[in-house]
């Protein structure tokens, strides 16, 4: 079972099953967007976690143990995506890339955020003119090594 | 005076007055993101809150009015940048893109996270196994008009 | 059933009840664009819009819920589409970007049109020296917060 | 004097005598847009029509002659805009490009809108919601020759 | 039936038939060009002709009706074609490309050569030293509109 | 002198003196398309020719001497041009390419239309509809070489 | 039967048969290089000469047909090749491609290297420290024509 | 002194002194291409090589310097060149890329031909019907290691 | 049996004997590397040794004869890729791409590292703040030919 | 200073000092890889470590300041760099980068090698067939957070 198709099984059951990638989640007991990745294709799960998620969603052992492997990621993504949700990351990336870039290097030295040791969470924040999104990336910091 | 000779005159200033991003931020009274993304010429400011990051760094209004021009945004920048900060952005749009999708959608419905009515926040968490960056973006939903 | 089978089935059932896009949007109640952008898979449409879409199409309920899901955009878009018709726009943007970004900004200030909060009609104007068509946009102005 | 020269001392004298492309087009007898497109080296002026626009600027000669010059139109400009108001006509063309292709072919068979026998124009609808830009684009429908 | 599928029966029947595009193009009543290209995707036919090619190719009504589709054009051709015969165009839009514009403008003025109110032809002219390839592209001159 | 400071040398000159290509071409004794092609720095001249041509425009030796180096082709050109003049050229190859290619094969066998000897000359067409641009291509045919 | 099925055919047969690229072109009675560059769909064989094959390997007149066909070449070839093989002939025109273009002219004047009426050889040069690839380039040379 | 400002002194040396790269290769003791490709910045000379090589064209020790500094390759070069000379190369490798691939692996085994240790000569053959440019590449064998 | 379905093949066997690559190269009695990569369809195996393979395996001589064949490498590879394991090489070669090669010039003179004659094996090396990736890189230094 | 200029200033002192980046790295006190990447703009220097090197090499305390600058990596660096020797480590990443992710994931889970927590070097191996390149990359392994 490839990738893909595992994603294809995960996400007929969903339908199926009329259930939410939040109640995924908490059936796998991890976040929302980790384990939307992991049904992705874009992150593996640990044995046991994947098998919370596809009995939860009454799928076979086949695609509990797809969900372990590692993933070959973002192979299948554009370089720079056309959709209007996505590409606006790209969009912040290049207006706001050099000061984020200026301001991390101001607060912790020279160094990277991680995307690796890495956690991401969307929170709703209701308000009268409007819901915003809320992003919220929280990555380890990691100091260039000077050798 | 174009807006790169800007950026060089206000960094030139930076140097000599040996300050920070985050105390040019406060002469102006917004927030570091902001204020360096005006001054690296991808953002506009009042003329008011120029005139006082120019004031606080010593510069001539030529400079505080080269701040208030709405600038051609992101027109230097690559396309997918290749320093290991910035690149992580693409690389987290490209990891988790199709994720953000699915949860935006999930608890907003059809719509997209604006990156203009928008800010963004870097944070340091300290972490005695090394500290952590925390990015917070805040954008308003919009949801797509169906007409 | 994918987008791209739903897009299938509408337009060969298009084809068999020989109906037109505005007759289908004239079901649906909404407008031609927006209604085709849909069946295309580009845009989502709520369950009692689909519904009378598919019932005048005389679709099954499978197609009128691919109907309700929101598309992953653009992803078999060319970068650069060579088709004529649709290259022009592209001319458009290329030629008259720089001259658009000028007068939204002098009669608006800094921001953007937005392509969400957005609508799109095409209209025939008809003329002796050849008919002309004429695409209207109508976007929300969204100033760029200042934060 | 080369069409970027031509258009730095047009930028100039604009800022100088702090007018606006509203004025300039006016003294020239033609369209914002258009005006602006030729100011900006995208397009061509008649010399009567050149000689208005520079007279008005307080510019000499050279560059009302300059701006009666064929450009190489869009040499500059990148492929896909990174500017977050022009990328916005690029995502329209992704999102709706293949529904503006059905309906024109609907509704004046095979063909194209000109991009060349053409004018746009830029509106401010007020609206208490948000002022919306609106575009209208009118083109002369060219049918494909059959020969 | 797709464009792609059209494509395949016409090929087909055109070798088991053991027949010519020119006798084709004949057939229809119209040029050896024009008749091509709608045969292999890129242009449509008026229902009558269609008719014509696919009875003088022993072709079913479908195949007659897929070719008065307006097709989506050149979605499938490589942005710059490697083929050798189809690269030497390629190489003479990069060569002579701006001397064809040069002498287009002088003897025209501002304006282009249309690509849709457009015929092309291709001619066997003997010669002893090798016989040449005579290429002919005659399309409608379109002079900038300036509104 | 590089072919570059010899363009403009030569476009400097033709304003000066108020001429045309084709007055250039005349001059030099070759045809327009060749001689302009020459100027913007795309083919050499034999010297005797490049001496009429720099005495007609009174320019120095050093110029004529420039005309005379065989150039690197196209180099400072865009793979594809956004200039729609000189677009049209490769929406011409996208669209009839491939049907260019089916009817060259079938007049002439396997093989290719040379772009090395090859003339090509623009032609105008008075029409009262609108006159016409004619682009005659005439290149050697070469069979591919069996070894 | 297309130009992949084709070549399909063939390499089976060459497995089957267990025989050689070699033997395989001394049938054909032509080069090893043109008869393999034929057999993988990059060059068409007159008929006779494509039987030979097609009755060495035992495949039947459908292949043969096959092999006549003018093919559209290398449009499944990457624009620049990532095999090592074949990318260090792009390294040698990236490298040598200047000088060879400097040794060409001052050799022969202006003009190219044909490669249609062209020939290659693939030679082996033993040698005690390492044996060594002779490629052998021999193509007429075509001078610009001035017309 | 650059790479580039050394390539410009010799090519300006070269014209002043009215010579060849025959000439100045036979002064330096080596081959055409391989002189060539160092006074071009492609690859290095020993220091006592470049010293006959600007002893005989004139210049100083700056540039026989220059010329020993191993050079950043190809790095102002175009991905696929558009000059017709240049690109006839980048044309046999898409077009026999593949069928080279088969002969040198049937010939030698798994390995690639070395663009290092390797050199290439160009020759002319005279021949009635036009003469005939000769490469010949000759690169050492490379066998893949198995480790 | 291509490459694909030989790679298909060796993984499915790998995961339902619950084997690792470390078992199979030592079955094959070469490197990790090595032997993964002829699995992955990236290198060729002599016949003993993917017997060897295919034995311990528990697949047919098809595979074993797949294994033995050179292939087109890297072809399915993205040019630069976005897994962040695999692109992690890439930002090595972008960031350190220059050092690297200033230090082999310094250390060895003109020439490069062969990536053909050429080994590659990775480590683990413990460490109490977290384990650590070593890759060592192998390859004979080939000096460039002076011919 | 740019970094750009503080590049050509260390070069210079370098050339006109006679000596090694060996020599430079050992007054810097560090690894001769991140010296030389420091002094080449793609990493900076603790202030002590910078005037060390810029002591060394008699330049003043602006180069000195400049070295300390967290730079903006890569940006005027290829994204598939053409020198041949740097481009061997791309060629490693296409036909290795598979294997190496295989490799790593199974001794050490699902994960990726820092290239930031890293450190790279380049010995000589001397062997009488022709010394060798070793590359040794040791990162930390940094495991995918799971949250």
């Amino acid at each position: 079972m490839t990738k893909i198709e595992m994603t294809e099984a995960i996400i007929a059951a969903k339908i199926t099953k009329g259930t939410s990638w939040a109640a995924i989640a908490e059936a796998g007991g991890l976040s929302e967007i980790f384990v939307t990745s992991a049904c992705l294709g874009q992150n593996s799960l640990e044995l046991d976690v994947a098998v919370k998620v596809t009995d939860f969603l009454g799928l076979d052992e086949k695609v509990a143990y797809a969900l372990t492997i590692c993933p070959m990621k973002a192979v299948d993504v554009e370089t720079v995506s056309k959709d209007p949700l996505i590409y606006r990351f790209f969009e912040i990336a290049y207006v706001y890339g050099g000061s984020m870039k200026e301001i991390i290097h101001e607060k912790f030295g020279d160094g990277i955020m991680s995307a690796i040791d890495f956690k991401l969470d969307i929170d709703k924040e209701e308000d009268p003119k409007g819901d915003r999104v809320v992003v919220t990336m929280n990555g380890k910091f990691l100091p260039y090594k000077k050798w």
